[in-house]
């Protein structure tokens, strides 16, 4: 089923921006960047990706799916580690070539595959003397689960894996 | 410059993702999509791109840079419209190929072209029902500045803007 079939096709850049017609824009991947913040905490958990199958499915279930890149797949958020995402606000931007979820963890609260909450885990260096290589520091070390005893399938093992399945 | 002089080159799964040194991983076209969000607010207010030289310069001023895929040319945030972006820190996420920011706004605090604070500005309905043509709702609708009296350049009469320059 081709994009235009699940959602209007956008039209000029009025409509996209000021109206309240929901036509995304796909990129040439037919995937739109997805931005997952703890309807909670407001922390930025995960960028993602859906395609319009990932993101029709999310639209009518109300449970995050997205498009694996990696292993080439659509996946519902948790289907695997439980750590599934439902979805209390979506919003897209000024061009709609963007997403964003406010969502509720379920399982274990980690998005991240690595087992930690949020796979913005660490912080880079900001101002002067920040030039050559830079260290980046832990910000969030703690992890909510153990990824080797929840992921035993072949693509975990690939090292695949990004966010938590 | 290439990627690998101003940055390291991204080793192993395991360097990048439990490692400390900053290795940005840039896609094919050789950019990184970057979350802002409101230091003040934890409220999310564009999805953007960088270059590793828009990334290398925010990195050493601390001001935000980005890469206008529209206008194909680095830009620093508030350069035109006054609404720069001072970022107060900056993370990446598990396999380095995302970055967040998290800043404080100057100007009229608004971050989206359109004058808006945010460019989330519409939720997409979520639930049973969803089907067919979905109808945006305008969470936010005053515009903190006037768009067509800040832009006056060849780029704005195009519609190829997006952020607040």
């Amino acid at each position: 089923m081709s994009n235009a079939a699940r959602f209007p096709a956008p039209k000029n850049k009025s409509e996209s921006e000021e109206g309240t017609v929901f036509a995304p824009r796909f990129d040439a991947e037919g995937l739109v960047p997805v931005v997952v913040t703890s309807a909670r905490t407001g922390e930025v958990l995960m960028l993602a990706y859906m395609n319009d199958e990932a993101l029709a499915r999310t639209i009518e279930t109300g449970e995050a799916h997205y498009w694996s890149r990696s292993r080439g797949r659509l996946w519902r958020k948790g289907e695997e580690s439980g750590n599934s995402q439902r979805v209390v606000e979506m919003r897209t931007d000024c061009d709609q070539d963007a997403l964003w979820l406010m969502v509720e963890m379920g399982g274990a609260e980690a998005s991240c595959h690595t087992g930690r909450r949020s796979c913005f885990y660490r912080t880079v260096p900001i101002g002067e003397g920040a030039t050559g290589s830079l260290a980046l520091h832990f910000v969030e070390s703690e992890t909510l689960f153990a990824p080797d005893s929840v992921y035993r399938h072949a693509h975990a093992a690939k090292g695949t894996l990004k966010s938590s399945e």
